[in-house]
């Protein structure tokens, strides 16, 4: 049995395989759509996400299958001091795969050592999203048509961000990727990524504070979010929010086909006003996000379908 | 595509149209039990409401469909700062149509225009709830065969009760609807519905604080919750409660097939003991709130059926 | 029309043919996967389960049906000061069946009352929780192929536990139970149960402050939480909980067919390292559960089908 609890824990051709399913599910999502029946998910979201728990629950749906579960720690058992083992025992004994959302690193990992059902890491804390990897990578599949090949930008919180670590990390397995990573010099990636990841598998990549300057060498922009509070002062947030708020002025200065990711929600770092440019594919990518998460149920379910 | 964001989005033609066809439904729910299969209702609730909610979603499995979403903003993206625009967009990636209350006036019609798939406003604050008055509509045709030629009384909180101003706009389109409205002085229907729309179309109507005195002449009783707290001190309310509680005493100058309607919840401004009483029709609304959303859902999402 | 709101509303034949269902559907689920197509069930908790509310919720869509409702008070109507009466009336127009879980005692029961289907009680605060009676029922027959004839420890609270009071009156229906009931003095079953129900029906029973000098004389031991923060000072906790908390060492001196249950959620009552002890049965009941509520859904529908 398998699980999804890291980015990596699928092997390049794995996660090929899975991104070449979503793709034919995409194409033609109703001759997917009984491959589950019977079959039931459960999210366990103990901390309210509803973009992501709203894909599984379709995805599942779209697959024929049901739903069970809770979308907060209030309305489930761990107000009464049930543990995470136990819940996914209990859980295992209803449903036939689970998806879990936890404030705490590691809670789907030991989930996983509990259970008798592949258990999906639905986000815990700031450790660990696969399935917005697997998103991630299939959207810029879909746009390029290859995963290869191409200078990615990386905009943002990139200290904090954990999306933004696996997706380096994700795409740092296939051939002449070059990073472009753009951030304020207190948010820049950190070390274990720098030195761990991209200087130790002898990645191309630059630092920069600047995203005028560079937008124009990018074929992919990555999108995060820089959360006021956190990091600046208010001088500097004035200072910093005109470099990195993504709007129709900086647009005219990238390529024609450099297309924007962001894995949502969004407060104010990409202007509305650049929503209807062919080059935003931030709602692309919660569709395509949807399907990786039905090629991925069927995957761990070990559901085949005639070609 | 079409959305339902105010009761009189739909013309009269297109009214009776829905009523028809919730009718239909109604006499053959089985018919209608495959019309959605593969489609997907998103109820976004921002504020709690059971019933809505439920009359929604019930409504959606009964076509054979199935639905996502959330029944209050704690457990939705909106916590993390996510606009609604954003998140129809997102909700448009996963669903067909969808359902949305709201506490804010008009964030259905915000979300109506980012989206790409049928909005219905299930209640934004205290501005509209347009199925409501579908639902009333469906009731007064199903009890009295007919839209046109009555006497309707309303009482209670005609001065805020946003379903009572809908459904005199809504019956002031039907030909020789009489309005009796009952209510004490202080919550009195506001000035854009009595000159607005019964003046200025000329509707006959009379404003009377007194139940007992009207009630054998009325066709159809609408009854409002009067909220304690909001309007009156003590001492007004114990006065004016006599007048306003609905009980058999009252039921026994009605004319017999003087039908009671109420948009529900009520807390006891209509009287248990008349629960059993044939005229009591505020159930049986809650069944026909269930079959016009069923319409309604098909309508938006142009499902049709042979007849 | 029949509810379940008490653990003895069936009587022992009815039970027992429940039972019989519960077993048949076990060994065959599939045979039972369109029993309830069409049909709804209505979960109606006022304060969350995230056990039993799944439990109920994967029964009916097991049998094919679906679900609606919610899962705390919060995002109920309870909260606009709807009755539970008119609540369950609103609900008998969308739902075929209800689950209640509240917690005032009595309220599932003043639910069936108004209701026009059937109202299962899924626990009404200390009172009762029927369906917790039945699957401990099922479990025990199932591990040991009659309900007769055995002797049945009970550990922990036996005060306040509702679960211990339901399964001593349901067993103490059958032939040849003995009870040996384990327990703190300051927690000794009640005089209701020990006078009212064992010594009015002359069943044999023992009381005893230590698990470990009658574990090997018991077929089933029955353990159940101990609460901390209830009944003791720090010190009386220290003293008591090595003897109450279920491990290994105990373990040794019962019989290789002793089997334990546990309503759950357990804390740290039984140590997890007997988890994987073959005579552990605490899952396996998550398991039953689920096929209990099956049959009895299919018992208050009347839905029957070929054998």
């Amino acid at each position: 049995m398998r699980h999804l609890l890291n980015p990596l824990d699928f092997s390049v051709e794995e996660t090929d395989a899975l991104i070449k399913l979503a793709m034919n599910i995409a194409d033609n999502p109703q001759k997917y759509s009984k491959c589950c029946v019977n079959k039931k998910l459960a999210v366990l979201f103990y901390e309210p996400s509803t973009r992501t728990r709203l894909s599984f629950e379709t995805a599942m749906l779209n697959l024929g299958g049901s739903v069970i579960g809770f979308s907060s720690a209030d309305s489930s058992s761990a107000s009464k001091g049930e543990s995470v083992a136990d819940t996914i025992r209990v859980v295992s004994c209803y449903a036939d795969i689970a998806a879990m959302r936890h404030p705490k690193e590691g809670a789907p990992l030991v989930a996983s050592r509990f259970s008798s059902i592949p258990v999906i890491n639905a986000g815990d804390g700031g450790h660990q999203h696969p399935t917005q990897t697997l998103t991630d990578l299939l959207t810029i599949n879909t746009l390029k048509g290859r995963l290869s090949n191409m200078t990615v930008g990386i905009c943002g919180d990139l200290k904090f961000g954990r999306t933004v670590h696996s997706l380096i990390n994700a795409l740092s397995r296939y051939t002449n990727i070059k990073f472009i990573l753009i951030s304020p010099p207190e948010l820049k990636i950190p070390d274990y990524i720098r030195d761990g990841v991209l200087k130790a598998r002898n990645i191309e990549f630059i630092e920069s504070t600047n995203l005028d300057s560079v937008i124009s060498k990018l074929d992919i922009l990555y999108m995060t979010r820089v959360q006021r509070e956190r990091f600046f002062n208010e001088e500097d947030y004035i200072r910093l929010k005109d470099t990195y708020i993504l709007d129709s002025s900086k647009m005219k200065l990238a390529g024609d086909d450099m297309y924007i990711l962001h894995p949502l929600p969004r407060v104010n770092e990409i202007s509305i006003e650049i929503d209807t440019d062919h080059r935003a594919a931030y709602f692309k990518q919660v569709k395509l996000g949807m399907y990786i998460r039905m090629a991925l149920i069927m995957t761990l379910l070990e559901v085949k379908i005639d070609d």
